[in-house]
């Protein structure tokens, strides 16, 4: 029983949790390829859609992120990953989790301190 | 400052999760108005991709999803519905949670026991 690839153009949802708080941490999208490095090396690989190419999550930053165990959906189009986040962030603008944004009254509000500083660890932006 | 619904055709993905437990229930997509009903009802209301049409969650099984909370992610092409669900599980295959199969050893096995009957609740299939 394989994932279903064709649903959205060759891509799955892969949403990512933290194995120990439960916290989702981000989401992606992988092709077969992206999934198959994910499970071969056991660090969540994604298929960037923006750069159409793979991308391992924590290439420049080192914050990669260590795959516990994959369960997938009842119609297998999306994947759920509970990981080991190595390093202090996920979210490249220096957040824990990527969903650090909370609706209130209908506004977008920041709702958590930044963990780590992006220019750190990616450098100016050029 | 609004979502992202250009991305992806018209659609954000939304993940929801059990407000108390953590749990990951299933993955969603919506359109700017499924969205809009989901604020304006407090009920989790999708975009269906299959039927083209919005899809208020438990319309016809009376499993609503109540939400607590909505996040969104870096890039604003994602939300994260934080959810009360109504009923004895999300998954119209009859488990609490869609993500009912894991990988074990390159296969995915149902990892858990159904939580109420389908049958029961839609009816004989057709």
């Amino acid at each position: 029983m394989n994932l279903d690839f064709e649903k959205s153009g060759g891509l799955v949802t892969a949403v990512v949790q933290d194995h120990a708080t439960g916290r989702v941490l981000m989401v992606g999208y992988m092709n077969e390829e992206a999934f198959r490095a994910t499970v071969e090396t056991g660090f969540a690989t994604f298929y960037s859609r923006s750069r159409r190419k793979l991308w391992l999550k924590g290439e420049t930053s080192g914050h990669r992120l260590l795959v516990k165990q994959i369960t997938t959906d009842c119609d297998r189009d999306a994947v759920l990953l509970q990981v080991e986040a190595l390093g202090p962030g996920v979210c490249h603008e220096g957040y824990a989790s990527c969903f650090f944004r909370r609706l209130e009254n209908g506004e977008w509000k920041i709702a958590e301190s930044p963990t780590y500083s992006p220019r750190a660890v990616y450098g100016d932006p050029a």
